[in-house]
């Protein structure tokens, strides 16, 4: 077995610029780091480095994506949008004003999603088993016309739609662990039954009036989004029930091809965006979890593309910990915050927190046993 | 009225490092900013003068503690710890591993606690209604035989028993809402009858194993500490809820001539310590609530000492937010991240966080109509 | 005596963005810090008060410059020009592409001009006797018609206009010993007789082509701007021959009702971008110099606007040793990084930068014994 | 022909801490950055492989230095110092105050030295031809008995001396072209015929009192030590001056199996440290006339250590334009900041460098035609 890595200097090079949190600066809004900078990023990269785990894994180059894959999943108007912005003095924003990149962010943004690409395409042809694509700027958030959330493009998506075009992939089933609402990728395969996905995420965090149990997907797709919404202050015991009930079930309905998680790591007890307490040990049984279904499912074909995740500190650590149940190497990593978080009351598994599921397993159609509380 | 503000350069000059968030660096941890680290202080202090409040508030200036100040809180051997840390080339840590200060940190410390002893002393001779002290280091962790918790001496201690002993004051209330259990102040109390300590904090998030509902005080002091542990994700109507269940009956039963408020921000939705989601609505209506009952009981006399709160952009709109209830002044500063948080789910009080505070009243023998859900 | 100092903490929010050293990030230029971030300035100002000058110093408070005191230096082109970029999402740039400014940077830049015009104010009106005004963006190479080298508007000269129209001030002697030529200032008054300006700075460092010997003034205005122009490596003695052979016979053939210092620290030893190997030493000579020439001419009136300065830890001991000169107030502030560089062999004044000093004078008309070598 | 280089992202984690400038805070010194920070050795890590050049590169990996390698050097107690401020919880320091390192310090500086060694191994056992080991701490200052001047081991030396022990190696001569002296490699071979330092630097700059034109080396090695101290303000043509003056024909003369680069970027224009105002033309060119001497004298092999260099914006540009002339590969980088810098008049040649630079090769014995100016 063999573990894909992505990882390119020029993903750190992604700028994002002077933004308070995502706010952009001015009048009473003081300049600041965007809290998608480069360090959660590049740190993540160094440590797996540092930790010897690089070593272990098979390096693989992104390319830029092709302008034909980018046109698979977005429209000519949001390319143009970025190009535009791309070659503009100050740079451009993807969409909403959240999402700002520097002169030349087109390239960066294309080898995002050409890093998918690659990872993906290693994966559907044997290269790997499975695979990381630790890319920026993110892409989950990214529609069809537009960029949001931080993203530019929908890397997933154009990978999945790579790999389908030109590897003879049929079935893909996304898993989405990022705190926010995949809704991009969501969106993209909203009418499209061969392709299911699958949000985890804070209720209503954002996008706002998305992700919720009633989006289903739509005409030939129904049925093939499916969502659970979770209150804030979920840990890993939720998590876990939430991937339990839902996500695994519905991956055996499926019967994928090939599983694309987006993995985010702002569910994290550091996160400062999202509002869980989730803890590289979550993150960890979360990927075993997956990588075990695809063991049963497609072969162990799995793609993970990097999503959100913004504590420069723990999102490090909460990568190395999914890279290491992708490729069964062990590190002398710790998580050296965990006395903090491991032991959290609200790792537990909550009534609340139980309903929620069983919420999103019946609007899912999913019915198994123990998914009752 | 008249509302006083403590706040002086040298506190961003504290010293914290390169811990990566609070665990020092080296072997597989690479170096970082300290989670606490003077940002969230400088840009809160910036954004009280560019938004004009600093112009409408009593500037009162720091002096440092004095030693028998700090000799009635601590023991003389943390106070001589925090001396050779000082005195030492590579300064020294408060305690615990986890609150480090430089060369020189033992000014900067007594500054912070002085910071409060004169905030405090301006409210109890009527030089001010109310005052707030933005200082730094924290305080609210450090025990009388040590600092914890990036807390190096108790600030607010300090000031409550300076104005006990010089200025007459007697009894006096504590409310600790930052996100972790203030068992600094409540150690320094414990068997003092006179000295309430309420702490609203994520349940056994810092420090482990104190923050209980059966904290209660010992001895004398027996009942003069309440604790309400919340679990995490709790929001503005949690909050609000405990604030108005234990918080204001508990105040109203110990009729202090002084209240004094631990002001941390990290029980905010953009924190990356804490779990909880509250928003400046929050702060504002828990400040404004004990605002009101201090009107009520001890002529509106308030000291709040800043603790906790890590977001650098986030802390800043909470604290302009808290000073504007103080004063009673307006400014143009908007939550601008509000638009993500303010309506959460999340913010509406569930059913289990009433029935922790439910247990947190009854813990505290607190009986009231509409205590219950 | 007094002495006024302007400040403000808006100033440290003008958003020079991610810049690398001051070119436009993007294809094969990572983003970083703009060289002209606040740091420089926001330590400077923080110094002041840590070391208990500020507390001896006369603060006046800044508000925006009038339209009409910047129309009277700038075209309204400029001015809108500015503005646009300011309501811009991404912001603007005031010119030349180096020189960029965030969202609402219209707002700062204004107030900057206007910290110089009260500074200047406050010396002409006799409230003070002589006034730093730390304000930032810089000004000295905005011209009329457009901003560049960081400068958005030329604070100097719209102070001088604005002293000349409404407090009867007549004649000007402009001083800058930044490191790159005052071009704007120079060009503002080229025509004018009444203002001389007089700048040392490296040749041919910034912008290419001005400030030469040659470059006289205009017109009326034949002879009323001198030029120093240095070779790189000069240090402290070569800066003061400077000063004593031409600044001070200048000032004393001018005779002005005012002396305004253009500050710019970046003549200094750590600096980033100039050559020069000036020390605290050296700027505290020339300041003397000319207050002293101040006291002789124009009963002390100095108002000095900060310019350049690019060490965020050189420039501030710089800016206190100015201060403490210009007050007469001594802090406890030291040179800490005097030990490396203020007994360096360049520190002596060496032949070929007498030479350069000596053909200033001579193109400048300056007769004066001790002038030659 | 190949070139080898040598990273390792535990570079990048070597933590200098909150020093100011190089001083270590406290008191009135504000913390900041140590200006021996990362970020110039990370960008230029970057650069390397954004540009494309790693990828022509022959990636060599560093492993710590055999603790026998490290006291062929150093002394056993320096190498005890080491380790015990590398075990203490706050880290320790290389011997000076200006050198500190953090937790886990001795590993990463054993990789540092180990880089070196590999380098050097690869070279002369013909794996490639030249190589380039951006090591970081660097090492250059690192005496027997201390480090200093922010370097802890010799790396240079140490790799010398590896070479010399393991791989036949006998004559080897080092230049050190960073802008202050390199005292501590001069020091370990001051009395060894067969190692030749030349050292070109800023006159006095650090350390004080050495670096002199009578600093020749002692006993044995007696006039196996060259030095060229150069006024403040040399540019590029007076660095070739000396390069061609008194580097080559005192390497012609020693006729080394090696030629090893102390390479220093802090001449550079934009150093904060240096005074100097070298840009990559000028790197390039003394590169390349090192290169070509090692062509004739000992089949091209030359071995580069990273040394100073504190601009993280122009350093990496001088790193790849001194890679390219290794490795006979051109990437599409520019350099961005030239417009300023390259055409200054200080980069001609001028009478008293040349002075300066005459009276270094009249010392070294050495005649040439052309030596004169
Ligand atoms: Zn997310
Ligand atoms: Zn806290
Ligand atoms: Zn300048
Ligand atoms: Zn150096």
């Amino acid at each position: 077995m063999r573990t894909g890595y992505v990882w390119e200097e020029l993903y750190g090079w992604h700028d994002t610029g002077t933004h308070a949190a995502f706010v952009a600066p001015g009048g009473l809004v003081q300049p600041h780091r965007h809290v998608e900078s480069a360090e959660s990023k590049t740190r993540f990269a160094a440590l797996v480095e540092v930790s010897g785990l690089g070593a272990k894994l098979d390096r693989i180059r992104a390319v830029p994506a092709a302008e034909d894959d980018v046109l698979a999943v977005h429209t000519a108007e949001h390319l143009e949008r970025i190009r535009a912005g791309s070659a503009a003095p100050r740079g451009g924003d993807a969409g909403d004003g959240t999402s700002p990149f520097g002169p030349g962010g087109l390239e960066i943004a294309l080898l995002a999603a050409g890093g998918a690409v690659q990872a993906a395409s290693a994966v559907v042809t044997g290269r790997v088993t499975n695979a990381y694509a630790l890319v920026r700027p993110p892409g989950h958030h990214a529609r069809p016309e537009t960029g949001m959330g931080f993203c530019v493009f929908a890397n997933a998506a154009i990978a999945i739609q790579h790999v389908r075009r030109h590897h003879g992939v049929e079935r893909v089933a996304v898993v989405d662990w990022d705190v926010h609402h995949g809704n991009g990728t969501e969106e993209v395969f909203a009418e499209d039954p061969d392709v299911l996905t699958i949000s985890v995420h804070q209720d209503q965090l954002y996008p706002k009036g998305t992700g919720r149990l009633t989006d289903r997907g739509r005409g030939a797709g129904e049925g093939s989004a499916i969502n659970v919404p979770l209150p804030a202050g979920t840990g890993n015991d939720g998590y876990l029930h939430a991937v339990e009930q839902v996500v695994l079930p519905a991956l055996e309905r499926h019967r994928p091809d090939l599983v694309v998680v987006a993995s985010g790591f702002d569910p994290a007890a550091l996160d400062p965006l999202g509002g869980m307490v989730v803890t590289t040990t979550g993150f960890r049984r979360m990927a075993r979890a997956v990588l075990d279904a695809a063991d049963r499912l497609c072969d162990g074909r799995v793609v993970m593309t990097h999503e959100g995740g913004y504590s420069p500190v723990y999102a490090p650590l909460c990568g190395v910990a999914v890279l290491e149940e992708m490729s069964g190497e062990r590190t002398e990593v710790t998580d050296f915050l965990a006395e903090e978080y491991e032991d959290l009351p609200d790792q537990a598994l909550r009534p609340h927190q139980a309903e929620a599921v069983a919420a999103a397993a019946a609007a899912a159609g999913l019915q198994r046993a123990g998914a009752a509380l």
